[in-house]
């Protein structure tokens, strides 16, 4: 039988799951509407049961190893989710407890999302064999694991890693998490679109993103934007790679890594992204540190790399 | 026979060296000049024979099971020394290589002082059972060993966790290392005399630091002049306090240590750094981390530190 390893990534939106084999090949994977269970038993529920339904449905059996869990606010050490301002399920939750009643013999991990992604690029992504790296999801927020040694740093709380939540700019852009300046209010896709919008109130100039409404502009457009030539989408970059950078070059001088990966929505845009954050990163460094980092988009596949990162956590810990 | 490790601290002015048991007890230690030595070669000589006469010394005879080397820029990974600004000697020095000639049957172990400092706690001072913390040396410079699940955080090459040059304002202070703004340049010995400079350039009060020689006045002098009421030294040290305190907020969202160690000359002002310190990271931290982090001044004594710190490698390292 064929080992494998349930992924289930819990999102605000949505949750995603799938089984998954050591090669980093989704079997299947489906997923669901997160907000539509008010109840966190009722969603195990359905969730377990899908799981399960969907081994059945695979046409060679299998052996489930383990289930890896990706969560916000996910607390490894106790398998909890801690207060996630974007779930419903207020408080702490056991939630490798509450799998655990579907999945009795096997072990149940969970971590933050990003932690998750970067055990994901660790094994099957770009981080094989790299023992020191940092792993950067910009999406709509900034989420961070760090590996150092080969392994994921929890702190003593399992909540070290909040890269997103380092302080840019003091007394900078409002954050959501009721501070300012913090990195996220810079580099997430919120904090790019700000950037734009901001660059549009004070140019003259048109630019097609002055044509789409500011609640629709994502990254993409940012990015089609910068690829035809607009300044303002470049320029937006430019200003979202400096801060970036600085920060990273911090970061740097934190953890010495070997690589930077970044992963979401805004590393989508390549080069445009990537060049100016290395070159404000590199610009920034301690001369000790000069020439030895690279930044690089994450190796993961896009369409299924939350459920990767959640099961690869099963085979890290097995 | 009563086994003990080698401590040895290179240091600009002076090497100290001494042998020390599992307990922590300096069974003897002295030091030399280390700028008297141009040749390299030379002062391994000297100082390997220094400690093997003083071995020999001993009441009681001991078994000598390491040593360990503290060193500006030391590499653990290849137990050199690499471009220290402040030693003679320039370039890449294979110094656990020299040493090795004279300690031929025992492993000799070699990082910078300041994670030397930080296994010094964690073998003998505050941080024994503590598995994530944090060590910041505020003495001329500003140095700092991040311990993460009980390792030490070495990073790809070797030269991980420089707190002392992370960014605390951009475009802030000069400092020595070439960049600006760096935590140094504020929460060093150096730093905290400057700022006393620059508030005493704008005040037109009377304080008795206004009549010391700016090249001779010390954080003792600060800490003194405090402790008697005056103004300026205690705008001085909250000054310092914020910055390091903003600085060690963003530290925490890296590595969520369970507690901080201040140690050198500036945490020896005790409360009137300490305080400061503490309100200013506590006011910036994340949610997550409120309430959970301490900031304790070093449990080391201070007289041999550094020596205890370099023979700690031995203990861990065995």
């Amino acid at each position: 039988m064929t080992p494998v390893a349930i992924g289930i990534d819990i999102g605000g939106t949505n949750t995603k799951y799938g089984i998954v084999d050591q090669h980093g090949n989704a079997l299947a994977e489906t997923s669901l509407s997160t907000p539509k269970y008010e109840d966190v038993e009722e969603y195990v529920r359905v969730v377990s049961n899908a799981i399960l339904s969907l081994i059945e449905s695979l046409p060679e059996p299998v052996e489930v190893k383990g289930v890896g869990i990706g969560a916000p606010n996910g607390n490894y050490f106790k398998g909890t989710i801690e207060y996630a301002p974007n779930l419903k399920w207020k408080g702490v939750i056991p939630m490798t407890d509450l799998f655990g009643k579907y999945f009795p013999n096997v072990p149940i991990v969970l971590t933050n999302d990003a932690n998750a992604a970067a055990i994901g690029e660790m094994i099957y992504g770009g981080a094989k064999g790299i023992k020191d790296f940092i792993m950067i999801t910009l999406g709509t927020g900034v989420g961070s694991g760090f590996v150092v040694n080969g392994e994921l740093v929890y702190g003593h709380d399992g909540f070290a890693g909040e890269f997103g939540h380092v302080c840019a700019i003091r007394g900078g852009r409002m954050c959501t998490c009721g501070r300012k300046g913090c990195v996220e209010t810079y580099a997430s896709a919120r904090g790019l679109v700000l950037t734009v919008q901001e660059l549009l109130a004070g140019s003259t100039e048109d630019s097609p993103l002055a044509h789409i409404i500011p609640e629709k502009l994502t990254p993409k457009d940012i990015f089609e934007a910068a690829e035809n030539g607009d300044p303002v989408a470049m320029e937006a970059f430019e200003y979202t790679g400096k801060i970036l950078g600085e920060s990273l070059s911090d970061a740097v001088a934190y953890l010495s890594p070997k690589a930077i990966f970044l992963f979401g929505g805004v590393a989508k845009a390549g080069k445009w992204i990537l060049d100016p954050t290395y070159r404000h990163m590199e610009n920034n460094l301690l001369a000790i540190y000069k020439n030895k980092v690279k930044i690089v988009p994450s190796g993961l596949p896009d369409v299924n790399a939350a459920i990767l990162g959640a099961s690869a956590m099963v085979w890290k810990e097995i």
